[in-house]
C-alpha cells in the first residue's frame, strides 16, 4: 500500500524536531539537562524490592489479576487523606489511578475537545500536554506569565474573546518549563475567572511536593466551588516514573466519564504496581522520603544556580524555582537556542538542554531554554554549565 | 456548573448497561462465568516475586526510571523471535509494546477513525473493542460467521457495500465472544480481499497459546503482502494480566504512527513490569508455562461442555473452542438471555453469564451468551453449570 487513509488528526501527530535533536544528546559523552526525570540515585530499591516480593507472595492472585478500572481501593483511600493536606475533601467517586498524569491529559482532551475548540495554557507550556491535546485539534490560545505565573487580567482578555473556550490548562507549582509557581490570590482569581466565563481548570501538579522554599499552597482545586476543577497527582516525582502511577480527581460526574474513557484505552493500570505503591506507604513513610528527595534536589538546584552566576553573561537571564526540576533561561533577543545548540553547545560543550521554542503552542519565542537539574550528578552539574558558559560568553 | 460542554464523541461513551447487571454478580455467592479472566491459581507465583526482587535489585536504577515510548528493547526482541513461529518476521522498527492490546484498539481507532468512517467487524464481536473504538464515532458494518470464522463472501458483499471502510477488526484464533477459529483458507482469502479493497485488517490475537486441539495456524499478518495488517499481541492469558502488557506489529510507518499515539495517551508502560517479564523469560520457559495453562483450560473446557451436554435442554446450542476462554450458547428465538439472567438464573441460580446482546455492534441478537471456563474451580463449573440447565429446563 503506498498511502495510508488516515484520520485528519493525524496531520498534527508529528515526532518533534526538539526530540530528535535531544536524540543527538543520548551519546554517552552528553551531559544532558533536557529531560525531567528524577535521580535513581533517590529510588528506595531496597524497600521496593522488598514491597514487590511481599505483595506477590502474599497477594498475588488478586495483585496479577484483573482489576476495576478506577484501580485499587486502599491506594485511592490513601490519596484522598493526602489530597486533604492541599484543601480538596474528595471521596471514592472523585478519585481514581491513571497511567501516570499523562494519561490524564488525554482523557481530559477527549472528553472535552470538538475539533476547533479553544484550550487556553500558559506561554510557555508543557510539552506533553500539547502532544496530549493535539490529536484532538484543538486550536490554543495563550497567556503570558510574570513572577506570580499566569497573568489574570491578560486571562480575562483571552476568556472574552474566546467565549467558547473548553478548558484552561495550568501547571500551577514549579511550573513545567518556567519553574514559576502561582501565587495565592492568583489561583483564586482564576477560579473565580472560570466560573464567570463557565469554562473547565486542568491543574497538573506533579511537583507540588517538591518544594525547597516557601510555604505549600492550597491546589486551586481546594477553590472549585462548580465542580469545574480537574486536577491531576503523580508518583513520578515522589518516587518513580517507571510504575506509571498518577491519580485524576473530579467532580463525580466528570471522574466517571474520564473513568470510561481510561476503561476504552487502557482498561486499568498494572495491579502489581498498584498494591505495591499501597504496600510501600503502608510499611514505610513516603513523607520521609520525600523530605530526602528535597533535601538532594535543593543542593542541586543551588549548586546550578550559582554555577549559572558564575558561568553566564550577564545578559542571560534565569528563574529561582521555589520547588520542583526545572530552570528556565532567556537569553538576548536574537539568540536562537536551537541553533545554538545544534551548532555549538551539543558537538563543542557536549552539552544537552531542551531548546524553549518547543514550549509555545502559537508564537514560538527562540530565545529561551529549559535546565533540569534533578538528574545530573552534582559534578556533571558544574562541568555542563561551566562549558555552556564558556561557549556563551564567546557567543553573546 | 449545571451542565457541562462534552465533546461530542461523549453521546457514544456510555456505562453499558450489562457491566451494570455483572455487577451484581459481584455477590460473593454467585458463580460468574462472565468475566475473561484467566485463572490466579496459574499465576507462577514463586517465579514472579523472585524475578521482581532481582530486577529491582540489580537493575532498578533503570527499572523504575522513565524509558523510550516503544518500551524495552530486549524484551521486544524476545517478542520478535517468538513472531516467527506464526509466520512474521518484523524488526524493532515494527514491534512496540502496549498497555495491554486495549491499548492498540485505541490507538489503532484514533490513528485511522474520523467521525463516521466504517469499521467492519465480525458479528458477534468484542465487546472492548468496541468500546475502544466509539469514542472515534466510527459507524459498524458487520460480517456474519459460520464454524470457519467471518464469512469471505459476506465481507466482499460488506466491502463492496463500503468502499471507503477504514478497517476490519478480527478476533481469528478462538474468537471472543464465539469461541471460534478462523480457518486458513480464510486468512488467507481476508488478506486478499483487504488488498483489493484498499482496507486496513486489525488482528487481534491475544488467545492464539491457548489451543487445546488441532494445529497452530499463522497468523493473519503473516499473509500480509502489502503492510495493511496490523496484528495485535498480549501477555494477560500467557502470564498473567495484571501486568498489563501486550504489543503491536506493524508497518514502519503504521507503527511509528502509533508509537507518538502511545507517548502522548500514556508516555510509556510500566518499565519495571517489562524488565520483570524479559528477566522471567530468561530465568524460566514460558513454553513450559504456557504448556500448563493449557492442560488445565482444556480439563476445564471438557468439563463445562460435557456439564453443558447433560445440564443443557436440547434446544440450546453451544460452541466447541479449539482453544481459548469462552463458550458460546445460542437459545431458541425468543428467548432473551438479559431478562433470563435478571429475572431467573441471577436470583435464583445464583449464576452470572454475559448475555449475548452486547456483542453486536449493529443489530442485537437476545438468544445468546457467553461462557467462561478458565476462572472458575472445576466444583463450580459443575454446580453452576447444573444450577443453570435447572432453570432452562422449567423455562424453555
Amino acid at each position: 500500500m503506498k498511502t495510508y487513509r488516515y484520520a485528519e488528526r493525524m496531520s498534527l501527530v508529528k515526532p518533534s524536531a526538539i526530540r530528535e535533536l535531544l536524540k543527538l544528546g543520548a551519546d554517552p559523552d552528553v551531559i544532558s539537562f533536557g529531560g525531567g526525570y528524577p535521580d535513581p540515585d533517590l529510588f528506595p530499591l531496597e524497600k521496593l524490592s522488598l514491597v514487590f516480593e511481599q505483595v506477590i507472595k502474599e497477594q498475588g492472585k488478586s495483585a496479577l489479576q484483573y482489576t476495576i478500572s478506577e484501580g485499587l481501593s486502599e491506594l485511592r483511600l490513601k490519596l484522598i487523606e493526602r489530597m486533604k493536606r492541599v484543601g480538596v475533601t474528595c471521596g471514592l467517586e472523585n478519585l481514581f489511578l491513571l497511567q501516570g498524569s499523562q494519561q490524564g491529559l488525554d482523557l481530559v482532551a477527549k472528553m472535552f475537545l470538538n475539533k476547533g475548540d479553544i484550550v487556553i495554557t500558559e506561554n510557555p507550556t508543557f510539552l506533553g500536554a500539547l502532544v496530549a491535546f493535539n490529536p484532538y485539534e484543538p486550536q490554543y490560545a495563550t497567556v503570558s506569565m510574570d513572577e506570580e505565573g499566569m497573568d489574570m487580567d491578560k486571562l480575562e482578555t483571552v476568556l472574552k474573546a474566546n467565549p467558547n473556550a473548553k478548558f484552561i490548562y495550568t501547571v500551577p507549582t514549579f511550573h513545567n518549563p518556567t519553574g514559576i509557581t502561582m501565587s495565592l490570590c492568583r489561583r483564586k482569581r482564576l477560579v473565580e475567572l472560570a466560573n464567570a466565563y463557565d469554562v473547565i481548570i486542568l491543574e497538573d501538579d506533579p511537583y507540588r511536593e517538591i518544594r525547597y522554599e516557601g510555604e505549600q499552597l492550597p491546589s486551586i482545586k481546594s477553590f472549585d466551588t462548580e465542580g469545574r476543577v480537574i486536577h491531576l497527582g503523580s508518583f513520578s516525582k515522589i518516587l518513580c516514573p517507571g510504575l506509571r502511577l498518577g491519580w485524576v480527581v473530579a467532580e463525580k460526574e466528570l471522574a466517571e466519564k474520564l473513568c470510561l474513557l481510561k476503561m476504552a484505552a487502557d482498561t486499568q493500570n498494572s495491579t502489581l504496581n498498584m498494591y505495591a505503591v499501597n504496600r510501600f506507604m503502608e510499611l514505610y513513610d513516603i513523607d520521609e522520603h520525600i523530605t530526602h528527595i528535597r533535601k538532594i534536589y535543593k543542593d542541586k538546584k543551588d549548586l546550578m544556580l550559582e554555577t549559572l552566576r558564575v558561568a553566564l553573561p550577564q545578559s542571560v537571564k534565569y528563574t529561582n524555582p521555589e520547588g520542583g526540576l526545572f530552570t528556565w533561561l532567556t537569553f538576548p533577543e536574537g539568540v536562537d537556542t536551537t541553533r545554538l545548540m545544534k551548532e555549538r553547545v551539543l558537538p563543542e560543550a557536549k552539552v544537552a538542554y531542551v531548546p524553549g521554542s518547543t514550549f509555545f503552542p502559537v508564537k514560538e519565542e527562540v530565545n529561551h531554554c529549559r535546565f533540569n537539574f534533578s538528574y545530573m550528578s552534582k559534578e556533571n552539574i558544574v562541568r555542563g554549565v561551566t562549558a555552556f558558559g564558556r561557549i556563551l560568553k564567546e557567543y553573546c
